[in-house]
């Protein structure tokens, strides 16, 4: 593919779904074809495709294959099993509230078309589709409403960002990297410090291979210098997603988020979550009560085929951290910018989460 | 090497050096001889041999195997050449204080010794057995030092620490990992949390090889996960070693430190640094004066064959950070503990800073 095109990660073709394969990048760029549900719940699983509003669209996709799967015609039976298909593509991971919402809204198509089976697998099908373009269409809005947020000096801004809120995590565009891209396309952006990410490594290389695609200008480095960089300043603003937002604005996302948060605040640089109004959770009333994912200690102690580690010893992975919505200046969303204590303010799409 | 036998990163062994080769920890656990004093430049320029307290034995002995090199039985002549050995030595890395003062402490000793040239290399070589031999007994005081830092509750304390100041940084027994080591044999210590230290992951190889050679519980986690651990109240205590640390008390020392202690401190959590005396700098007045070597991108971007991003993008790889004295609860040195304000209290073994 050449320099500049834009990245999809999760393409429909005739009638199955490419999905880019996340975990070969950047050394390999290919896609991966899916068309069953169960295909699709492990590739969400073993983060083939990954970022919270895209395995909100993926697993929409998975819900349509299961639809295809079920083979009776009988509209009560089909809906039955197509609950078995909705269990199976949640218990992929716990903390990514997208997950849950796209799942709730397909499943609430299904149950309010009054029509032939045939006819709620189409629906099905429009509504996947649907949830794929509005993302889209929200990452651009979440990027422009970015531009409000920019500090007016210095003109060229060097941003930072943890792990990878970029069109790899969405239909397109991103949002902590649509936020960025917006910058870089009013000419406000010097240069994005993109956080390696420990232990996947999503920002050196998701982020670093993003904006390398596109020309805009990337330096990589650990999580931990980042209190240094801005100790020297470097940094002019943070920016970074989100997995589930609480009612209270306390926000879940990649581990280290929490950390970079506090450094950020410790040197009064501006920290923002940029996100679709779909991540916030209504129904939870501060953050400690989001599922937080420990994923296996292979991630710390294996990179490639390299053992890092000795023998004997033990491993704490959890894969997400909660920021207090204390330490986050601003929510970025495609309906416009809130301040975390103010988010009964923004108006949900629609008031899916009863479904829950 | 059986289980529980202590470690030793420099031995002297007939007429050469033997250093473990930290490189190659965990995974294998050998020797590199080392008698020639450009082959020790290299050894810890390329980090056979890195920590503090480590590499200032390791130039000491260096510094004696360019008296035994220079062929000359002129009093002058060797001394101007041994000049030449030190610069080079000097040369190795920038950032650790304990190489200067090592260097400084053995030219003294050469310009203090009033006999031939062969009495000056024998000299050389008891000096640097000395730097070595003390060192070992410093880190034991330090170690027994901490003791009095442990707060009484609970009585099995976790402990988090940073990167490797242990046996392999030091002469042997360690610094942070002294404290550790005597809070594990009085029965005070429950587990160490080690962060893996990217980009060389010396918590992951070395602070956690340490700790399984010795039974001591370790559990490895990635550095951006100390925030999220200090906030599940997972850890009650940090301690870290030092490279450098300015009259006023700021420190360098590995990259993250000060990110670490910001999250401490956001946490009430102490924050201990513990290093030998030759550690102060007394010649900086504050920490911003520490030169803070850069290393390779390699170390970004490469973990064993494994190259993590793409092409086409930037790196920034400081080694160290500065954390400021007003983070930092007391320095654990082997003459008693004290406060980052109060180091002009703690008396230097000898007035070696004024050969600088």
């Amino acid at each position: 593919m050449s320099q500049n095109s834009p990245v999809y990660p999760i393409i429909w073709q005739k009638d199955s779904v490419l999905l880019i394969d996340q975990t070969r990048l950047p050394n390999e760029y290919s896609f991966v074809e899916i068309n069953r549900s169960e295909d699709m719940a492990q590739a969400i699983k073993t983060m083939i495709v990954r970022g919270a509003p895209a395995i909100g669209i993926a697993a929409a996709y998975g819900i349509y294959f299961g639809a295809r799967e079920i083979e009776t015609n009988e509209r009560q039976e089909f809906l039955q099993h197509l609950e078995s298909v909705a269990s199976l593509l949640r218990s992929t991971r716990p903390t990514a509230v997208n997950l849950f919402w796209a799942i709730s809204r397909m499943l609430k198509a299904a149950y309010e078309t009054m029509g032939t089976v045939e006819e709620i697998r189409e629906t099905l099908l429009q509504t996947a589709q649907a949830i794929n373009n509005e993302d889209l269409q929200t990452c651009l809005a979440i990027g422009d409403n970015g531009l409000k947020i920019l500090p007016a000096y210095p003109e060229k801004l060097t941003i930072l960002t943890h792990c990878n809120a970029g069109a790899l995590a969405t239909a397109g565009y991103g949002t902590a990297l649509g936020v960025v891209r917006s910058a870089w396309k009013e000419g406000r952006l010097a240069r994005v410090y993109a956080d390696e990410t420990r232990p996947r490594l999503q920002g050196a290389k998701l982020t670093a291979w993003e904006c390398a695609q596109e020309g805009i200008p990337v330096t990589v480095i650990t999580d931990s210098m980042a209190a240094h960089c801005m100790q020297q300043n470097m940094i002019d603003l943070v920016v970074v997603g989100a997995d589930r937002i609480a009612a209270n604005g306390d926000t879940a996302n990649k581990i280290g988020t929490y950390n970079l948060a506090l450094v950020a605040r410790a040197h009064n640089v501006p920290f923002y979550v940029a996100a679709p109004i779909s991540t916030i959770d209504f129904s939870l009333i501060a953050g400690s009560q989001i599922p937080i994912e420990e994923r296996h200690p292979a991630e710390i102690y294996q990179v490639g085929d390299n053992l890092l580690t000795p023998g004997g010893i033990e491993y704490y992975n959890p894969a997400f951290d909660i920021t207090p919505a204390e330490l986050i200046t601003a929510i970025i969303t495609e309906n416009g910018i809130f301040a975390p204590n103010e988010l009964a303010l923004c108006q949900p799409r629609e008031n899916i989460m009863e479904v829950f």
